[in-house]
């Protein structure tokens, strides 16, 4: 039975453009000479065009795609109906250079434009993107580690979408412990290695959308030492490609299987078996061995900030969804005539209940768009300044640094927090396949596990982020924030809440102290136990400031100054004000009951013994 | 394609009786005259059996039927394969009658002990248990308010199994305001009404496992007043019934669909058209007319009770799961050695993030059980008193009535927090249907949204169980906290942990007198807005005082009196103190958050404007 192809995928271009042009005033990049072959008008242009794809192309893809899945028959995985013509326009749309370096044919687009774009498109069809994701991530790493025979043997085909990528990280035993791959290579000649091993949970890994696929794949060159400082990088194409760019021999690269997933189902999960037949080869990244975990961070960090994206893009779908429905659906009267069964029923957004998960969705949307934004313009302002001012620059790529696992681990739990609100709000009706929202729920669960666990994120942002730079990025991240709060906390409207962002972040300095101190004392154990809650701390203090921050600025473009103003902006505005005192009022607080369990020091889990846990299994 | 039958179901018997016997004291009631008839031997018995049916034939059927679903061809539902095969052994083996009345043919068991029953059945295979768990609803609303020849009619087959029976109030206009109802009741003869209507979501409401299904349904005869008092209950059979218990003729009930569900995949949920050829009759409940709601509402506070229980089974068995699955997995070394490469692997319940995960599941199912087995203990006394003591009797019905918003919607709601956490610590492998954990997620969500969602036993706490007789049950609640506090504040080792529910009791008042003074002042929307926080908190501080009334008891039955304990027994009690421990410091915290929340009575998700949302949808 075939899906009528109806497109559920919901986006707000004004809000969207607040956050761009208002707040963060990513108009400035134009005027660095990085960015100076820009303008507003073709960025708008871009995502505009993107928008239209993902309403009209990919957006009625994604309920059909996830009922279909892929198949795998006779070693070969073929995508849903729809997918191969979306691909195709794609790539005729430009969409996937957009961000692409100038130097490698691409547009050379901020970041923080590009953000948006993968928003949307990830918002619109979780799955399918991940295809295209993957392809520009080992495009970028291919561009920037890559030698340029490499380059040019493969990078004009991934950019146009005739051969796809992948990244080749995890093995049966090897997942988050990525040094333990035992995938093995050996030297052949020059670049040239053989390799064999077993590869899983590889996203993209098998995919009837191109004609080929370029793997990039860890493995260890025989003698190299254990561990992640042993392995290298290889480029593993899935057929090999001569000078001339047509297609030569097979490689001995199989397909073993593809996951059956909760979610995401488009996407083919592949299991690869390298080598079986002992003709496998690879060619090693940049001709340098022993540097793969330091070429892949370079497009796994780009993956983690993008399944943030991936979070905020499902998140801000359901929430305009379950908005759209609590507008529309009526159910019960109005709660002061809840005694009089004969009056008039209302929609449900009267219904106080129902304004509070709207409002939590759409302050929290708001505020992870925000923040992904204001990340990738960080990375923005180091590319226009690393050659102007270094120091300036380091700044800005500390940030980068600092805030990219907040962004992954914040945004991707909060994206199933959010769809599970959207759920809610439909009630029965969000349960069913009828409403887009409970694929929603089931495709944003993988993003706290993908790319890094979000404890591993967590544990990366304290034994890592916190004390980079002597510890300079997080002291700038803190001083940014107080200097917000003493500059506003006379602010009519929001004083209580700009005090309240005060108060929170002494408390967030309070339990990095003595996150630090359990470290000082030998307790790396109880920094661990702790990492998550401080994690969830930081991004909360960090979600409040950014949502104070645009009600500064709403209030500033709406009101008495502005005559000609429509009701609909005036209330556009007051909305911003509306979701930043909410947050405060109503997820801050969460802050220092965190703070209360990590100062607490309380062992009980690292103390248990494991049959305290049950004696039944 | 056929899947294997296997058994991921797993439950903790030891635990179990803990609850039941060593902390809840349930043997009490066997010594009353109304529990006399039986022994905690017998009860045990039957446990055991139940638990063997679990784990042998529906545990078994649980992921297949998930794959499978239910079919709906030709007017007519398949459930999956292995299903009327499990509801002819349920029946056989006397389950479904455990706890019904010994006048109507059951075994007269307890509420307590049938609490444990259903745990296990609906952890084992929650889809499966919607059928006779709903029979079990409708048998047990007849038999309190049926006439004699109405009983007659139906009774003896739904306990033998033959007929199985549903609720039915939701239409499409009418779900959470079931006051809305427009199915029509037009009298024909003495109880014989004529039934013409749609009803929806209506769970188990057509299949294969019984020869017919006597409905339940909500209806308004001609001329009766609005809103929910001028709602009938009517017996609508599927088919009709001759007084020798035979079949006679098909009523007029078509099945019009059933729905594609995010979980519970293999209980179908029907759409139903009563009337369609003006050939529906139904017989009047009782001979009563607009008594519906009331009398429907004993099956609703079981079934919201019911649901609490199902969302304790799902949690369970996913916690177990996960324990196990933490046992054995390896992966990546002690946080102490994570600079060695060559450093043995350990199993990952070594990690501290995932022993948080794992110790908050346990001390969330755990405190979620002794909270549904101590409103079913409550039940049991009130059934032993009320002929006896009846000002005793009704403090206990008090507490029945005061806990069941709370079980269904905290137990609901953590049953899917709790599946988001097995699927967290089996990380990827917890995405996929190669374990259970992901089905337990889709499975639970369901729990938040039917019979009343959350927010409307959060309504129902505030607006009607917390006035109720005066507000001594909640005075009552609050009190039997207060004394334990009193009592062990000085007890050793959880000094800190009782001074901390101390606290949080005086919170939870507080948090009570705010919402209070918003009624007071007419601020209506206020309480709506604060409902659900005020819930949790109230659940918060109820299971933490059932977890530190735990952790006293297994005190004193670890430790030097005890010398020829096994270690294992000993290891048991000291998780039992962890638990609690744990709970205090990582969880109870966000009381204070919430009731900061309810107290500074923010008002912006009430004031701000629709279009302050969003001006793109």
């Amino acid at each position: 039975m075939a899906d009528a192809a109806v497109n559920s995928y919901e986006l707000d271009l004004r809000a969207i453009q607040f956050t761009l042009y208002e707040h963060l005033q990513v108009q400035q990049l134009f005027d660095h000479p990085h960015y100076s072959h820009l303008s507003r008008e073709e960025c708008d242009a871009v995502i505009a065009q993107c928008a239209k794809f993902a309403t009209q192309v990919t957006g009625p893809l994604n309920g059909p795609g996830d009922r279909a899945g892929c198949r795998f028959e006779n070693g070969t995985v073929t995508t849903p109906d729809g997918f191969r013509q979306a691909w195709k326009t794609l790539f005729e749309l430009g969409l996937m250079s957009f961000a692409m370096p100038t130097e490698s044919g691409g547009f050379g687009g901020p970041h923080a434009v590009e953000c948006v774009l993968q928003e949307i498109q990830s918002g619109a069809n979780t799955a399918f993107n991940m295809y295209p994701g993957l392809t520009h991530g080992a495009a970028d790493m291919l561009f920037h580690c890559g030698t340029q025979a490499q380059k040019d043997l493969f990078l004009p085909h991934m950019l146009s979408g005739r051969f796809s990528g992948t990244m080749c990280l995890s093995e049966p035993h090897a997942g988050s412990d990525v040094g333990a791959a035992k995938t093995r290579a050996k030297h052949v000649d020059g670049e040239i290695y053989e390799i064999t091993g077993q590869k899983c949970w590889i996203s993209a890994g098998d995919h009837d959308l191109t004609e080929n696929i370029v793997h990039m794949v860890l493995a260890r060159i025989d003698g190299a030492p254990a561990g992640t400082k042993g392995l290298s990088l290889f480029i593993v194409p899935k057929v090999w490609v001569k000078p001339d760019g047509s297609l030569g021999k097979p490689n001995d690269v199989q397909t073993g299987s593809i996951e059956h997933k909760m979610g995401i189902k488009a996407s083919a999960t592949a299991v690869l078996n390298f080598g079986e037949n002992g003709a496998c080869r690879g060619l090693l990244m940049g001709g340098v061995p022993n540097q793969g975990i330091k070429q892949m961070f370079r497009m796994m960090n780009s993956a983690r900030i993008a399944v943030g994206i991936q979070g905020i893009g499902v998140a801000a779908t359901a929430y305009l969804n379950a908005l759209g429905y609590a507008r529309e659906r009526l159910q019960g009267s109005a709660a002061k005539n809840f005694k009089d069964p004969n009056a008039p029923r209302v929609a449900i957004i009267e219904h106080a209940d129902v304004r509070r998960m709207l409002l939590e969705m759409k302050a929290k949307v708001e505020g992870m768009r925000t923040l992904a934004v204001k990340l990738a313009l960080h990375n923005d302002l180091h590319e226009c300044l690393k050659d102007v001012d270094a120091g300036k620059a380091a700044r800005h790529r500390g940030q980068v640094d600092l805030l990219t696992p907040i962004v992954k681990s914040y945004c991707s739990d909060q994206a199933f927090r959010i769809a599970e609100l959207a759920i809610q709000t439909y009630g029965g009706a969000g349960y069913v396949q009828d409403n887009p929202v409970e694929q929603y729920c089931r495709d944003a669960k993988i993003l706290s596990i993908y790319e890094g666990t979000n404890h591993i994120q967590a544990a990366d942002l304290i034994a890592r982020k916190l004390q980079a730079n002597g510890g300079e990025d997080f002291r700038l991240f803190l001083e940014e924030i107080e200097t917000f709060v003493a500059r506003h906390e006379k602010t009519p409207g929001i004083q209580a809440e700009v005090t309240a962002l005060g108060v929170a972040v002494d408390a967030l300095k309070r339990a990095a102290a003595a996150l630090m101190e359990f470290f000082m004392s030998g307790k790396v154990d109880q920094v661990m136990l702790n990492a998550n809650d401080f994690l969830a701390v930081m991004a909360d203090v960090t979600i409040a400031h950014l949502l104070l921050e645009a009600a500064v600025v709403a209030e500033t473009k709406r009101g008495s100054d502005h005559d000609d103003q429509s009701q609909e902006e005036f209330d556009f505005y007051a909305g911003k004000v509306a979701a930043a005192k909410f947050f405060v009022n109503h997820v801050l607080p969460m802050v220092h009951a965190r703070v209360a369990t990590i100062t607490a020091g309380d062992r009980s889990a690292l103390d248990v013994h494991d049959r305290g846990f049950s004696t039944a299994v």
